[in-house]
């Protein structure tokens, strides 16, 4: 095995297509970081022949016994009663016991958001972890967070959301001060719930002394257009906006391949415009941002679209990857360390 | 004047580009309906000519001063202390009075939805309006409220919400018994916050007894591939959806301009496409979807977009001649006088 580089735990077994797109997909995330490792958590004789079929995968590779599968229509609570010695527990146990840096599993969301919150618990200063995503925007890419893990946040919940969606914006998307937005029915400071308005003063008030650029409110057409690094809102809301955003951007090619269908002339259109389509289609690609992370414990872990194929199961891996070699998790605990000793409130008032 | 047709008032003062689009977009819309007449608020030189110069116009309007305006950046407080005698107080009034059957307005929408309030008041069962709209979809278009309105709601909120968007779609929408879909973050029934599925609770308590059929939960993506005719939820996340959709269509609609504008082939590939492509985005015109409704008030109030034209404006003026025809406020009142006079209830139990 290559030394230096992050290991990363696979849960082999979860997905619609596993194992075959976990272990496509970490050879594919093995071309573009070739130092990574793999600790893969699974079972059957399927499994054992794909890696052993791929020479340079399975030298990266150690596969270890996992008999049960966590089902994707289980409880997040069975999964925690009895999810014990599954793939994806073991897999998250191996980032609990600092054997690997990150976990990464295409299985049940809500059981993996309950495993690894029971596993890696919050560090000091987080109370809830939240879950997070990249997103194409008209500029390049924005981190919107929460996505679903809590459906009704308080002030501090959104204060922290705001500093994790930064930090996780600078390792994933290398900007050293991302900025960072509340997203709200309107841009005026009077709008929106207490809980909002609440946590915006908090973000005021460090004004400079955080690792983020406090944007004030935006609203549902800022997240797309790109205006903030970070969208930083509730779960349900959150989760409301992307699937809207998905579904909105799934009417367009729709409505795109029925207009090109709809005349013949329509239809030599688009043999002209096929390669720059493509070019759009690629940029869009929702394979590429694949790897939906929960920020605030104690360790890493990434949830891979269930559906996704070989190629997006490479993209979240990446996205854990990227942490793992950023030191995401050292960024998390001395921010929130800061804010627990008071270090940065004393010097705003000394100023 | 031609009698029969519904008299709608008009603040002809609000919005961006006052008084004209206002007067061009009633002559628009008097020419889809000749049986309408229009009762005309506001002042000046401009807006006497205007009417004046449009011999079809002219005798279908009545003129009424009112000399003040209601400011785009007042808020709702301001607008209630210091609006009476403004344009849109005294269009509301009208509605009020009984001499209008609606009232459309392009200014402040929170001016307008607190004045409405307090001069339209809600029939007995309706806790608080709410602010509806019809959005294009992949199958036809639906319906949408709560979308600003009521930041919060609780069960009794998103019934009543059901109840009216339902009728709002019968009335506009010509759908006789239209479904509903309370938004979520999932669509498993244990999904969800307290209010959402107690709201649920009561919908399918009353299965086949309400104008409507319950779908249950759906989600963010469910909205614009038209899954139901009506989607309920609170108004922050109903505007987070509506804005986040908006916002992603002009993404596309921006990514499709540089890609066909990105090499010569594409250019090319446009000009053959043109005419298809001209229909999809007639099909998508936002000033088709112009006019968001105040549902739940004892009067049909309707907001037009600030930013308007005529085309947008003459849409507006149609919602609210679609609501006085079809005689919304009376099946509102029924249905609500129905529940709250128990006869449902009644009905259920002696099943």
């Amino acid at each position: 095995m290559v030394a230096n580089g992050p290991t990363i735990a696979l849960d082999a077994m979860g997905g619609d297509k596993a194992p075959e797109i976990v272990i496509r997909g970490a050879a594919i995330a093995l071309e573009r970081f070739p130092d990574v490792r793999f600790l893969v958590f699974g079972a059957g004789e399927t499994l054992t022949k794909l890696v052993a079929k791929d020479k340079v995968l399975s030298e990266a590779v150690e596969l270890r016994e996992a008999s049960s599968v966590i089902s994707a229509d289980a409880k997040p609570s069975q999964a925690l009663r009895n999810g014990k010695g599954s793939s994806m527990w073991s897999a998250l146990e191996a980032v609990k016991q600092g054997e690997a840096q990150a976990a990464v599993s295409a299985g049940n969301t809500g059981a993996l958001m309950a495993i690894s919150k029971f596993l890696l618990r919050t560090p000091t200063g987080i109370d809830r972890p939240a879950m997070a995503s990249i997103l194409p925007t008209s500029k390049g890419e924005t981190v919107m967070l929460d996505l679903g893990a809590n459906l009704e946040c308080d002030a501090d919940n959104l204060f922290q959301f705001a500093i994790l969606g930064a930090l996780f914006a600078r390792a994933s998307l290398a900007i050293e001060t991302p900025t960072v937005g509340l997203l709200n029915v309107g841009a005026e400071e009077l709008k929106g719930s207490d809980q909002i308005k609440t946590a915006a003063a908090m973000l005021r008030n460090l004004e400079g002394q955080l690792p983020l650029k406090f944007e004030g409110f935006i609203e549902g057409d800022d997240i797309i257009s790109g205006k903030v690094d970070v969208v930083v809102t509730d779960g349900f809301s959150g989760n409301v906006a992307l699937k809207t955003a998905e579904g909105t951007a799934r009417l367009f090619g729709h409505f795109m391949r029925r207009t090109f269908r709809s005349s013949p002339m329509a239809a030599i259109g688009y043999l002209f415009a096929r390669s720059a389509l493509k070019r759009l289609r690629n940029h869009l690609d929702p394979r590429k941002y694949n790897g939906a992370v929960f920020l605030g414990l104690n360790g890493i872990a990434v949830k891979s679209h269930g559906g996704s194929d070989a190629f997006g199961f490479a993209n979240a891996v990446g996205v854990a990857v990227d942490m793992s070699r950023y030191g995401f998790l050292g960024s998390v605990r001395a921010e929130f360390e800061r804010l627990q000793t008071g270090e940065l409130r004393s010097g705003s008032e000394s100023l």
